[in-house]
């Protein structure tokens, strides 16, 4: 057995030394590779993943997990969780025919430009038939798992173990019913005016100098990683020992980069404090997407566009950018950061109505997956549904169905991982002002005691623990979406609808 | 044998495929991994480095080198040129026992930090006993090849195949006997005299703005390539569709970027020009270091310290600084980028003699291979050198022979090609210079002329040409070091010999 489990072990640090060069050019494609050094890049990643593709369909990795596998009882816990792990993965490639598997990687890569296109043209017939076919793809390879749950569960599981259509229906029927009425509320007395601080000009070395204030401001460790520009802001690893981040400048729209940066930090944060004893384990790395986009919505909203943080910081900014801040206030800046407005586009949406955003494609994900219906519908369905939750109705399918890169990338059940981070980040806060005195911190020039708590709290566990034990344990108590609710509630009413705030 | 020859080229690219991902390692290693990531990626790469070595040590690839080796003149001249390529790379890895291998690697990376140290503390005590070692490692090496010829030949081939002492020999006592002499003309006329401007303050962003110029100047194709800064300047490449390089800046040296970025530059261009068509064949990339060299030096001395040269892009240089440039003339900037002087340091060294650095090594690593000397000796020998080439003595060994980290990696061979990219360069200049109308096409915006020059009779052929093809086919004659004396002879007269130039 021991024997076994060595070599098990062995077989795993193997195929992280292919993911580690993986993903490694995954960083430098992403950030600076030249545009032209691609068709070639492609022809040589293909010989390494189907190299490391190998090292896991091989019989000899296949039968060290099986046999551990039914010998599970008797592991450790460790490695009980990282032969669950090997052993979920593995069952997933070996029981989907080759010849499907194979259709699918190509239908997907075709689908890349497809969609690119249909959103670019206002055209969903063009992408539909292509979206048809990963549907009816993934149908398909849910059956072949034979796993004894409903489809869409299956599918919430890749992104968040454990966590099924029970528990984001608690979560999102709460929002559905008290959500949606607030936030019509809060639109209603809220009176916006755009101030000329928020759209002048913050050139793009000052704004990167205000980011890297933001790291010492958020103790991220210099030594482990660094920050960058890229299209889309991003957070990569591989070890707590190397945890890199992006974000992107407006030279129109400071706060673009500032919230970037900071929901990276807060991803970044997670990863460098995980324990780098699981680096060798298949327990290594942020536990879920759930839990990850926690760490992130918590320090970006939470934390970011409260009162107290700019109490602190707004100086720093100022410094940097003394002639576009002048005389602006920290109330100036709250009123700019946390604007409520109806909107169509996801990525775009203000902290209150974002996971009104996320409903649309849970709901609409949950019916794909447990009803027949025919992608022709969905445009419709999807236009229904932004009236219901948000109160308007897309003109455009570019600015509806046809917005977000993920469905034509084949993932399902993540869209959901997005809402569920920010109920967690609530949960959690809660737990976290019982302990911190979390006002005093923000007065202190870093946020280290906060991340202290998250490091002994969380992130050292790394995926040694579920997303559903971690708040148990540091909440002592279930999933309960209550206090994601009332943490908007307590928010958004101070901010607009108790007059004497301001 | 066409199944043979088949299986070599999959094999081929195949490890082409594992050096590519460790490659790239590298150049994220040397431009920006954080500090602490190095741990972990040695453990990383170990393991694929490794399994890069099985690829070429495995039975199978050993088997169809050799017999497509045993039957090389059936071969047409492509294949016929790896083959004979794999074959000496694979002699020399399977003629060396294991172990003596695994303790070589072992020795020179223990020694880095010897090295490093001696340098710091002047201590080369320290330092001569792994320097001994290394030396004793390399002649058994040589050896076990078992190869006809004469030691120091077998290393010299290994950096510029078929360039043997005879070769070297005819150089350098060509310098001699001239340069030495006349490099104590140039000395004793020039009137030195430091102008403010040589000193001033050169921000680090202007530096970087004006290196970008210089892309355009050299019509860097920047679609498949990058400019960053590093420690240490080099140039990286995967295929002429990748290729990167990087300067470094010293804020009161703006010519030492300047020339960084220019020399490089030349690296560059050679590799973005190689056609395509060698990339997965073993006849990919530059050819060996001198032609390498050759390049390098000629843009960065032939063309870039060239008055025709500043008198189109001064103005350029002007604009980036107006202020540190103001009433700087051409003639002020020949002077600065062309000071010759005795100096203990080869890097920093001037282009008149640079080359006299080189031959001090050269003189050492022949006695060293040719002779049983003690390496107690080496630092008085070294010392003797310099002063019958260069007229000075080191008073410290940290700038006498600890000063290269070259042979603390065991690179004997290598640095001779430093004097002989020069030379190439001079030898292949005065071809040129009947071909083209040079002082015309440096008064344009950019070198795309002598590029195309370059990529017709140099550049396209990757390494399916030796250097010494190349050389004859180009400028139709053997190597004949007259030309570099003459090229420095004619420029250094003009500038410090003949009163009516200035």
């Amino acid at each position: 057995m021991d024997v076994m489990i060595q070599k098990f072990h062995e077989a795993i640090i193997k195929q992280k030394a292919y993911n580690y060069v993986l993903y490694l050019t995954g960083w430098d494609s992403a950030t600076e590779a030249p545009h032209g050094s691609f068709a070639r890049r492609a022809e040589m990643l293909g010989i390494i993943s189907q190299e490391a593709f190998r090292l896991i369909i091989c019989p000899e990795y296949q039968e060290i997990v099986n046999m551990l596998f039914a010998r599970i009882d008797e592991l450790d816990d460790v490695t009980r969780r990282e032969i669950k792990k090997a052993k979920k993965a593995l069952d997933k490639i070996v029981k989907i025919p080759e010849n499907e598997y194979v259709g699918y990687q190509k239908l997907i890569s075709l689908t890349q430009v497809v969609w690119e296109d249909a959103k670019a043209n206002n055209d969903y017939n063009s992408f539909k038939t292509n979206l048809a076919e990963i549907i009816q793809y993934n149908k398909r390879f849910i059956k072949y798992y034979g796993i004894d749950d409903l489809p869409y569960n299956i599918l919430l599981d890749e992104f968040e173990e454990d966590m099924t259509m029970k528990d984001y229906d608690q979560l999102f029927n709460l929002l559905k019913a008290e959500l949606v009425p607030f936030v019509k509320e809060v639109i209603a007395a809220q009176k916006s005016q755009e101030k000329p601080f928020e759209t002048a000009f913050y050139p793009k070395d000052k704004q990167m100098q205000f980011s890297d204030k933001l790291m010492n401001i958020m103790a991220f460790d210099r030594s482990r990683g660094l920050l960058k520009t890229s299209v889309h802001p991003f957070t990569w690893n591989t070890s707590p020992s190397d945890v890199r981040l992006t974000t992107h400048i407006l030279e129109n729209t400071v706060f673009s980069s500032v919230f970037s940066t900071i929901h990276e930090l807060g991803h970044a944060t997670y990863e460098q404090q995980i324990d780098e004893k699981w680096d060798n384990t298949l327990l290594s790395g942020g536990t879920s997407s759930g839990i990850h986009e926690s760490q992130s919505r918590f320090y970006e909203n939470i934390i970011g566009r409260s009162k107290e943080f700019w109490n602190t910081h707004l100086a720093d900014m100022q410094a940097i950018f003394p002639e576009q801040l002048a005389g602006v206030t920290v109330d100036d800046v709250i009123i700019a950061i946390n604007k409520v407005q109806r909107s169509f586009i996801r990525t775009e949406a203000d902290e209150l109505t974002y996971s009104l955003h996320v409903m649309v494609r849970y709901e609409l994900e949950k019916r794909i997956f447990s009803e027949e219906i025919s992608v022709d519908d969905l445009p419709k369905i999807w236009n229904e549904l932004m009236v219901e939750y948000l109160g308007i109705e897309p003109q455009t399918d570019t600015e509806g169905i046809l917005q977000d890169v993920h469905w034509s990338e084949g993932m399902f059940g993540y869209f959901p991982t997005y809402a569920l981070g920010s109920a967690f980040a609530a949960q959690i806060y809660y737990t976290m002002k019982k302990e911190l005195d979390i006002e005093a911190i923000l007065s202190e020039p870093t946020l280290g005691k906060i991340n202290a708590w998250l490091k002994t709290k969380i992130h050292q566990y790394g995926s040694s623990k579920t997303a559903k034990e971690i708040l148990k344990e540091v909440t002592n108590e279930d999933f309960n979406p209550e206090y994601y609710l009332r943490y908007l509630k307590e928010k958004y009413t101070a901010l607009y609808l108790q007059k004497e705030v301001h």
